[in-house]
């Protein structure tokens, strides 16, 4: 599928609900593992989200739509999240998550976007030009990505519990 | 973590929402299209779920809990929702797996489970014996796996829209 902005739009605005009803409430035994050393638990995936919508996503859009001099994004920090979310609740990331999501949503229809803008580029820090949908997609992609890895971080916790059907579930090899 | 009966239960009643949040009312452009010939769009994905309520998870856990000469497990057909499905909506379909979904937790919750009974076997088709635990966990680990699927299949359907970010999503190579 090309990408549309519609299509997009109605995806963006699920994530806070699916994350809700996936992860709100769970167990810590669910939540604060990952897979090993240097990967994510659900938690942690759940910060990164808040960052994203913090200090990437819209951002870049604004600059891809100042269509200033200089449209080079600032690097986005991936691991800003862990330094700065340390004794807060899963709960609380979550609903700090639909907050930023609800509102930079409010900004992206303010934009009243057309194939025109949605054409307009940016220069990111290591793949050079890139256009204004190329950012919504990823923004869309991004959001799918981080769910299935939470389903799989969680579905991995049972790796041995399951015994041999772990031959059946691709998703504890991943 | 070891296999626990309400952190199970906690995961799988919860799948129902979670499906409803990422799907429901979806444009056909993200649950109709799968990853290529012989794979499976969400929409078959759910109606997997569906047969797996219906002709999996609870009638091999009756097998095993009957403690019967014969405890060996009916082959799981993971084909029949691609013939049984035609025509029907997705609302239909996760509509049909929440309430399928509601009423297996609330035949499990009746067996009062104890380590005893987890401990109880069965014969699977081509593993042999396995145990009423290992059945549970896998039940669960199952459902996280195919959420995994769906956000998966989803992302690609922007495998080209996200340009050259898609070095950056790992989901979109899987």
């Amino acid at each position: 599928m090309s990408f549309d902005l519609a299509n997009s739009i109605v995806l963006l605005e699920r994530a806070p609900a699916v994350l809700e009803a996936l992860l709100d409430g769970l167990p810590a035994d669910w939540t604060a593992p990952n897979e090993g050393p240097d990967t994510w638990s659900p938690f942690d995936v759940v910060g990164h989200l808040v960052d994203g919508e913090e200090t990437d996503w819209l951002p870049r859009a604004r600059i891809i739509l100042a269509r200033g001099a200089n449209r080079r994004f600032e690097p986005f920090d991936r691991f800003r999240h862990l330094r700065s979310n340390t004794g807060r609740s899963l709960t609380d990331l979550l609903a700090r998550f639909a907050e930023l999501r609800r509102r930079n949503l409010r900004e992206l229809r303010g934009f009243n976007l057309g194939e025109r803008q949605l054409g307009l580029t940016g220069e990111h820090p290591e793949f050079g030009t890139v256009t204004l949908a190329q950012l919504l997609a990823t923004w869309v992609a991004h959001d799918l990505g981080h769910i299935a890895q939470i389903a799989r971080v969680m579905a991995k916790q049972y790796k041995d519990a399951v015994g041999p059907w772990a031959a059946y579930l691709p998703v504890l090899h991943r």
